[in-house]
């Protein structure tokens, strides 16, 4: 036998189990640490993809349960459509096998690898096949399977398919048992809340080794399903032409008219005319130097974007806003959604948002929340577009400090939806310096940092006419003792002149000197009824506040005490509590420039 | 029909070309000028594995040739074992199809997608089937194939295959031909030699578009081709373990000595004692739980690392410094072969060389060349452990300043090689940073470091003895005339003295002021024969010059040169041409300590 005879005895095909059983990392599960947030977010992708397309407001349901040592148990479960019994084994256990992979529309999921590939990595590590449940509506049975993978062919094997009783009228649940370690939680914790930031329509609770999470909706309403759209000619290659043509009946006018996006009879006769081909020629008839000039004569023709409001499914401004307010308390919070571009063919919408103060942390870098089709990317920053396009920016210019991030107490998110997002690799934890996303992102980030520039700058101000608002307030009263002394009248009431000072809403923490107690004191002098929190960090519990507490939480060892007020216009609240050490009070739910806080335990 | 089926009518089994195909920019194929580079690099490891299998010195052609306005025809042949012919359309037409996958061994390509995906993307972009030629020896006459991929099915079609003269004895030839730019000619460029300076056993001829250039071999010797070994019991997973017990025929002592590596009959018994397993059970009959203890008690049992000598191929210390040398020429290279080392099983070798001063640009930062397996790495420098290494070493110990990377004349290499290399992604571009292979990576440099910081303070110390005894000679004519002036005896040759003041070689370059012509005098001092190099930059070509050039260049206006030149011991050599304007020269094959130039235009 000669040389090559031999060599060619050991070729042979290498299934795609196989391929990335041996390359697990490129998908994510390149250690122990990840593969529990990386199984997770496989499966919330799917979860929130299948409720999406059935119009369902998600509520999902994530535990993580430590079985032995280094084994943990994953459990995600959603009240999407569920799978019909004869497909569960394929989307569980075949990787390559999916809806969204032809389709051009935005979509978490795309590849149809995601969750085998969890259930490979558990069938590999502990060999304990995947359990899955899944009902698909009233009329039917939930079906309960145990699935493996067989690696070397690639396909699903089935241990156990039984009908079982769920409450659950439809949905699906996974449970995957692999070796990992809790080491990550605080990532793992980041992405379920980054999740929800951007899914602000998705209920989410998650049971972490016993501790509870629950990320409630901030929008009662499902989001409206991308549709999938055809190619863009803009955004095609001769293989892929041919490919279509080949398998075609039509006329190649009509063929360009319904197997394309944007093309209407008036730019088909004018590829066609460019082309020089005649338009009742059957499209599967032409050779491949025609197919070549078509192809030249598509890219040449002036053609509408591709219909991105029916493909793409942004966030919306105002659902960013919400997302991240009820995450994260801030001062400010602005978003932009741009208007849809193209690259390559391929429609895309940046949006982004700028959050500052509140309780960020003020020291350090500010906080970049990276996100592509509603999924937060947690790993490799350095390497993603969006990195790049923030640091590229000149935050000087917008009064925050720079070192490359801009610094500061600064929340910056940026969300790329796209029919193609144009992932650096498989395990999609960064974006591909794409020139027109990049532009986009800057472009949205600058008009908010010119938002935020104001806001700090009216801040800065609101802050001086606050403090001598304050001053005058905080003299106001001695000034009318030293006055009634001096005339020997009794000590007028100088409520009113606070109230000509300034048309605000003054809140007023003081010790009484009688009582020896703590009073606050809310003034609304505005012509509107307001509605706010008043917080009081105390060493003292308020237990016999005379107005009492909505909650009170403790924080290290003191207590944060919080009544939720509402104040009539003209009118005023008061409560008093045993405490005269140093508490300090602070108030959310009023416009910052009609708000006045007086602490004179602070001054 | 409800939700569920709709969706699961849309369901399907996804072809890995197809999967390709959409993520083209996996395998480096994500823009028309990485294209060209990413399928060189993909015939040439093919070329390079099949060299080495077969024992043969490669010779590689590359040939790159525009047949349209952005089409490129890319040509790779070689002289390797051959493909026997029902195979050639699998190698070339099927992605995930080859013979190093399953093998665990040190090899460049081994998943078998490289080369089939090149071939899927001319298809893509041009449609033009990939030919393909192959012979497998003097008995058997070539083949000629043209191939496509079936994307669907993910598998190859032939529209031709004929049989063809060939005046090769053996070897194959590819022919690609896609869209494409020669805009990253540089980077290409940059690849050929870099190949050319790991491959040193290679002789590599390229025609870019016109432009030749070669590489010639700087070692005689093929390389001895790395065996695949068996894995070793610290190397496995669960998964691995049950399959391979599954096909086993062996009684489970057999089996742990006949399926690991490194594992004998103590070993084997060590093992089957903590697992509590009987040794002549069936291995094919141990249960879930069985096996999950044995592989417990398998990581507990001490075991000798994997024999790394046997499937890993080092290029060794001296074929780097030769490589290095005939490509770039330097004043100071050393190399580092470190001993083998383990990450989770996988056997690896760390080889670094630095290279310094000669050609090499002095301002900004040091070169950086990365490979692995033999193979250069190109992209994603960033994401690299190779260069978190460099930069986390503190080269200012070794008289070097640093920005991250050190900067000024210095060239660094760095050689990964393993069975399995830890890629970031599938494009190959960049290794993980796994800290094993960092540590081996630190301490290889740093021990170069200290041999460069004693070069560089010899270097330094040597360069003051030079400039005292370049002084002496330069005032001992001057000397030797004013004494026979007041002697009033003829001027005595001085050579034999400065022959005394240093037994060196001393070239001395001088306007003669008789003749008014440039004269440049080289005289051996030592005790042994010479063979050197002289070069001289200068605005006259030396057209009349006693000894005729070797060879002269122009550079920019200026011309460079050259002569090689033998001088034996006691004797000199001389030459002189018209020309008295600012020349400079210089020597190379003379080692540094012996040398002394004495360039009189230049003082």
């Amino acid at each position: 036998m000669d040389l090559a005879e031999e060599l060619a005895a050991q070729q042979r095909s290498i299934s795609v189990a196989e391929f990335f059983e041996k390359n697990k990392h490129l998908l994510g599960f390149d250690s122990p640490t990840r593969g529990i947030i990386t199984t997770i977010k496989e499966a919330i992708d799917n979860s929130l993809d299948a409720c999406e397309e059935a119009e369902v407001l998600p509520d999902i349901y994530v535990g993580i349960k430590r079985v032995d040592k280094d084994v943990y148990r994953i459990i995600v479960e959603d009240n999407g459509p569920g799978i019909i019994p004869k497909q569960v084994p394929y989307v569980f256990g075949k990787l390559l096998y999916g809806s969204r992979f032809h389709q051009i529309k935005q979509s978490r999921g795309q590849q149809g690898i995601g969750i085998s590939a969890a259930v490979m990595y558990a069938q590999l590590t502990t060999g304990v096949p995947t359990v899955v449940i899944s009902r698909t509506g009233h009329k039917s049975k939930a079906h309960r399977f145990e699935i493996l993978i067989k690696t070397e062919q690639n396909e699903p094997q089935v241990l156990k398919d039984e009908e079982i009783d769920w409450d659950r009228m439809h949905g699906t649940r996974v449970e995957i048992e692999f070796k990992s370690t809790l080491a990550a939680k605080k990532k793992l914790i980041d992405y379920l809340r980054y999740t929800a930031v951007v899914n602000p329509h998705a209920r989410i609770q998650a049971d972490i080794d016993g501790e509870k999470y629950t990320y409630e909706r901030a929008v009662e309403q499902a989001i409206v399903p991308p549709k999938a759209i055809a190619p863009h000619p803009h955004g095609i290659e001769f293989g892929q032409l041919k490919r279509m043509t080949d398998t075609s009946k039509d006329k190649v006018k009509d063929f360009l008219i319904n197997g394309f996006s944007r093309v209407g009879e008036k730019s088909a006769d004018e590829i066609l005319g460019i082309a020089k081909i005649k338009p009742d020629r059957k499209a599967s008839g032409l050779t491949s130097d025609e197919l070549k000039v078509l192809l030249d004569a598509m890219q040449t023709v002036q053609i509408p974007p591709p219909p991105a409001s029916v493909c793409l499914s942004p966030i919306g401004e105002e659902s960013i806003v919400q997302g991240i307010d009820k995450e994260y308390e801030l001062d400010f919070v602005r978003s932009k959604t741009r208007k849809s571009q193209v690259f390559s063919g391929h429609p895309f919408i940046v949006e982004a948002a700028i959050g500052y103060g509140g309780k960020l942390d003020g020291d350090g870098p500010g906080q970049l929340l990276r996100f592509a089709n509603r999924v937060p990317l947690l790993y490799q920053q350095g390497a993603c577009v969006i990195t790049e396009a923030v640091s590229g920016i000149n935050w000087k210019l917008y009064n925050l400090s720079q070192q490359g991030l801009p610094m500061g107490p600064v929340l910056i998110l940026v969300h790329v939806a796209s029919t193609n997002v144009p992932f650096t690799s498989e395990s999609k934890d960064a974006i591909a310096a794409i020139p027109e996303i990049q532009k986009e992102i800057t472009l949205a980030l600058q008009e908010l940092g010119r938002e935020l520039k104001n806001f700090i700058s009216r801040r800065d101000k609101n802050r001086q006419v606050e403090e001598r608002a304050r001053a005058v307030c905080a003299i106001l009263p001695d000034i009318a003792a030293k006055v009634s002394e001096i005339v020997e009248k009794p000590v007028p009431d100088v409520t009113p002149l606070e109230a000509q000072i300034m048309r605000k809403v003054v809140v007023k923490k003081r010790v009484n000197n009688e009582t020896g107690k703590t009073e606050i004191v809310i003034n609304n002098f505005t012509r509107n009824a307001v509605t706010l929190t008043l917080y009081c960090m105390s060493p003292d519990n308020a237990a016999d506040s005379l107005v009492k507490p909505d909650f009170t939480d403790t924080i290290g060892d003191e207590f944060n005490i919080v009544w939720k007020i509402n104040v009539e216009p003209e009118s005023s609240w008061k409560t008093e509590f045993s405490g005269t050490a140093h508490s300090t009070v602070s108030v959310r739910g009023v416009e910052e420039k009609l708000l006045v806080v007086v602490d004179l335990a602070g001054i």
